[in-house]
């Protein structure tokens, strides 16, 4: 069967298409198209899902009595070929995620240190003839570039690409499949968008963004290519279902954390933990397949790349920031300090959450009023990130080069943490090091034990207030943005000052409260923990940081908690996706269902006419219906369930009614209809 | 509310105190005995569990529901200081779950290495001094007197704690409550059989009995103190329930793990991957809390044995096999030698899981014979290993200690891997270094990657076979034994010996390669991935290696899968535990309930007469009845599902019947009794 809904052009196509190819399973009645169900739907901005009604297409939890159904049916009859077909394409489907992920997490890498390379080579060689205002325009010039064409790219043909994707993914793993998210367009955006966005000095992460590729790239392969583009292949009809679908996406999702982070194992539990409601053993060793293979890609490539063949891109290993390698030996006094240090994560991520969320309202008003507005705020928000790297180092002395270091100083090349900036020959300027560099470098930097005095004290507040209030505003304009790199500095930069400033009396080296700080931010923001210290361990390579780590993310997430929620799960509430909860709010104990309907209520008994099931599909929009038993037939109203329009569909399509129980010459088509209900409402009970 | 009932007396009484828990906040039914719930169940071998047959009190699914009711009931007019209160106090116990479990495994290894360091002492000296039959004579003296008493304690006081005890903490969590997996008693031999058996120099681990240890605290904990003992505190009625009892124990078995490997995270992944069904994410943060108390209070503890105050135990960090921080680099060659240990240790780990099964029903037969049988084998098994750990060694030639070490050669204390045996002056004997040591210890030496000729390739062979061969008759005897150890010792073994024989043409060194031999076995017998990652990662502190483990952990796994199933699957199958899988078996798709059910068949029908109820309860010891629509209700006989005997009992104690829609004068009670069939059954669905 050729459905003519393509699933990224309409949400309700997606929803006919799965239809669709359970009919096709199903046998006979699979040439009959679907007249009665919605092929457009709107958006609103409720925060409380109900399944059916005209919020969003949201998946409906019957995959399991489905597929069983089909098995049932045609399983014993189907040749055992198929079935083989069946698990080799989707174990076949699963490496190809991991490698696609893989290939794309690596151009990204290359593309974004050539081009953020050169244009910090640029502006450097600029600022070395002292040409402060050229070096500044060049500066300014090459953000704004590549900032407009993140920006046109992002505001012309894939709105949904903008910002970290993680709470769209999350949100379609948990049931809603919102708008566009996981399509081609939006794909190929994510891809080019994060490089220029990431390029163009933003205070933005990749790592969002790679998550969203990672899903976007599993949705296309499941499919089998776009059907708007004519790319797609018959014999991946199999997988054209939700579970298989919702599969392959959390594949993804642990694909993009597994590529951006290189980090294998927490890209699973990144999946587990944050994305996946539905979770299953089987889902556990595929997922762990694929960031395997994209863990194997990366380290392939890495070790290709290390003979300068891949341009500026060429230094670090699978480990992206091992620099630290010092044993932690604490004392009390670093006990307390760690204590602090989650006390203060928990502020100050729950103070973030609260401010991007303010601010994402306020984008949000701009970014309605047409793509324009969403490019001239790109570039503005550009403007002021150039003028921070380039105006705030102005503020630090020149500090002589240390005597006793391995590295330059000040740095003659790319990275190195000893930019001269405006200073003098055998001075550096540490803001620079830390502004006018990639944001990986300056992580690095900052997380580094090398030198304690590396940093001065107030050029670590200024670094901190300007990634604090940077990363802020920048999330929500409409270029690709993850959250966790800014996060990152800017936790970095407060641990490596209570760091410095505990040094004298503090056993645990500057560097390693720098990855504490980093931990505590990361915890008060995103609200995560095991995969979290998954990912920090598997970024810094020190596991004998764990248990300080675990502290860390333990009290910053319990402090945070008591303020507001993680920053994803904000996002997902602004964007008006209707996101459920594993457990309801309190206030949702008060909810009746006429708080949450919309239009004028229609329900069905138990036992319904058909007449009345067709007249009322045909005029309305709901997309489920409240089946309620009255009196005579119970003692008081009762809601048996929730009868969806497609299963309402099916019914009608397959004619699955009886005359057995005729209470009246008029009401023909009672009995069987009943029984049909109940077994859908007992499915979903 | 007092019930009479024990949770660890009998399987039936914990049904009953749970259902007495319920009543208690339920309200004024609390006074009600059950007199209609069976007290004794008797259990069968049937791996076919049904919920309601006497086979095992498997828990009710409905705690969900429970639970909502009593929210609905009586939260919002519960006092705030009882939420508070609940809230706290599961926090408490968690905290105490962890600090007690990191303080048993301590003391266990604590107890560990001063037994069997004393005992190593003791034959090495007496080896030097030339006295051969003396010092076998001591080994086999000190291993005998420690197996008996390990297994006069495991076969007299508690048989449920012989074994690994994963397969039951396993199965508890997932819903089957087995006779005494939990009790006290059980906690007791749990840690001193296994500190004696380990001691005893067996070829077993201490991971699986810290594991049930572990839980055995959080259930202990949970249900404060025994009642049995008369140790229980009213303040924990609040965990009188399923659901919390089974977090509490997840979190316990978690900690076991981190307390045994000293692997944190590895211990959330293993609770998550391997023991829990119903999952949830608060689940996650709760457990991750646990055994980040665990690896605070290890961390600690090992910190404060550093200078030698405990005895013989001192040495080593938080990471146990912290010995190769060779940077692995690798080839073709060492990607295929890869790829053949993978497929090794899939071969070789389904052969022992099907040798342990074979091995295991052998012994079950004289276990049954009674206690004096099951200390017998114990000592048998004992003299075979001492007869080996002595006996083997002598087929080893003596090597000359090599010049370029740092160590000390040969080995003058207890520890080292250059053992003199026989050999003179300046020689070692390489299979005495691995087998006349502690289990941690060989595993260390095989890690090692300071020597690559430390062993030669024959030696390699009889240890393998050794470990191989003595860790299948081992597992089984009546004395707590873990499989990680003999596994990883025999995994390591062929893996070091594969490196050894790869050596002038591989790059990865020996260590490395008996690390990944490790890995494959421990896929190809326990088919975990993610979790046997993690825990490999924090065992070696080589996360570069995390790569080449995860391809080893996928092939193993995939081979082995081939053949049968994990080992603790097998175990559970074998004690006759109904374990249901999450998914059916294809052959269940054929079965109907008349393959499954015992004894006659009562049925009821939704509607249903109370007098009939009372009666099928009385004459029957069925747990649970099937409810049938038949006709003229409906127009074929339909399962609407099952109801429990408890079930039942709740709604007759609160004689929740109507008399509302009376069809004759004798069916008196019939209305109610029908809505709340449906209602149970729909919570079921």
């Amino acid at each position: 069967m050729e459905s003519n809904a393509d699933i990224e052009s309409e949400g309700g196509g997606e929803k006919m298409s799965r239809n669709g190819s359970i009919m096709e399973d199903g046998g006979d009645s699979m040439m009959i198209r679907e007249p009665l169900l919605l092929k457009s739907r709107v958006n609103t901005t409720s925060q409380i899902a109900i399944v059916g009604a005209n919020v969003c297409p949201i998946e409906s939890l019957d995959y399991e009595i489905l597929e069983n159904d089909l098995f049932k049916q045609d399983w014993r009859s189907r040749k055992k070929v198929q079935i083989f077909q069946y698990v080799f394409m989707k174990w076949t489907l699963v490496l190809l995620i991991g490698l696609s992920t893989g290939l794309v997490a690596f151009f990204n890498n290359i593309a974004v240190e050539n081009i953020a390379g050169f244009k910090l080579l640029l502006t450097g060689n600029l600022m070395l003839k002292q040409k402060y205002y050229q070096a500044f325009a060049a500066l300014a010039g090459c953000n704004v570039v590549l900032a407009t064409c993140a920006a046109v790219l992002c505001a012309y043909i894939a709105p949904a690409a903008a910002g970290s994707g993680i709470p769209e993914v999350k949100a379609y793993l948990n049931g809603v499949d919102a708008h566009s998210i996981l399509a081609p367009s939006t794909l190929f955006v994510k891809i080019f968008g994060s490089i220029f966005g990431v390029a163009a000095g933003f205070v933005v992460g990749k790592e969002g963004p790679m998550v969203h590729t990672g899903a976007c790239i599993a949705n296309l392969l499941g499919q089998g290519g776009s059907r708007k583009y004519h790319l797609t292949w018959n014999w991946l009809k199999y997988f054209k279902n939700d579970r298989d679908r919702r599969d392959l996406i959390t594949c993804g999702a642990a694909a993009g954390v597994a590529a951006a982070f290189r980090a294998p194992v927490g890209g699973v539990l990144f999946a587990l933990e944050e994305a996946a409601s539905w979770w299953r053993s089987a889902l556990l060793w595929r997922t762990f397949f694929t960031t395997a293979v994209v863990a194997v890609v990366l380290k392939s490539l890495i070790e290709y790349c290390k003979n300068e063949t891949c341009g500026l891109f060429g230094e670090g290993g699978l480990i992206m920031f091992d620099i630290n390698n010092a044993v932690p030996s604490y004392n009390t006094i670093d006990l307390l300090a760690i204590i602090l240090l989650g006390v203060i994560g928990g502020i100050f991520g729950s103070i973030y959450n609260y401010l991007v969320d303010k601010v994402l309202r306020t984008y949000s008003i701009i970014n309605e009023r047409g793509p324009s507005f969403r490019v001239l705020l790109v570039i503005i928000i550009s403007v002021l990130t150039s003028c921070c790297a380039y105006g705030v180092p102005w503020l630090a002395k020149c500090i002589p080069c240390p005597d006793n270091i391995k590295e330059e100083c000040p740095t003659k090349g790319r990275t190195g943490s000893y930019k001269s900036f405006q200073c003098p020959d055998g001075h550096y300027n540490d803001l620079a090091s830390l502004l006018l560099t990639t944001n990986d470098d300056a992580i690095r930097s900052l997380f580094s034990s090398l030198n304690v005095n590396e940093f001065r004290i107030s050029s670590l507040v200024f670094f901190f207030f300007a990634m604090y209030f940077l990363g802020i505003i920048t999330y929500g304009i409409a270029i690709p943005s993850g959250l966790f790199i800014p996060v990152i500095l800017a936790g970095a930069s407060y641990g490596r000052l209570v760091g410095r400033l505990l040094h004298p009396i503090a056993n645990l080296d500057a560097g390693l409260f720098a990855l504490l700080g980093a931990a505590s931010f990361l915890g008060g923001t995103m609200r995560m923990t095991v995969s979290l210290c998954v990912i920090l361990l598997e970024l810094t390579n020190n596991l004998l940081m764990l248990p300080l780590m675990m502290l860390v993310l333990l009290i910053s997430k319990t402090v945070a908690d008591c303020f507001n929620k993680g920053v994803y799960d904000q996002i997902v509430i602004m964007k008006g996706l209707p996101f459920l909860e594993a457990h309801a709010e309190p206030y949702m104990r008060h909810l009746v269902a006429g708080d949450v309907v919309s239009g004028p209520l229609i329900t069905f008994s138990g036992v319904e006419k058909v007449s009345n099931v067709l007249h009322s599909l045909r005029m309305t929009s709901h997309n489920g219906f409240p089946v309620i038993d009255e009196p005579p037939i119970t003692d008081a109203p009762e809601l048996c369930g929730l009868v969806l329009r497609s299963h309402l569909l099916v019914l009608l399509k397959g004619k699955i009614f009886t005359e057995h129980r005729r209470l009246s010459g008029a009401q023909t088509l009672r009995g069987t209809m009943h029984l049909i209900l109940q077994r859908l409402v007992l499915g979903k009970g």
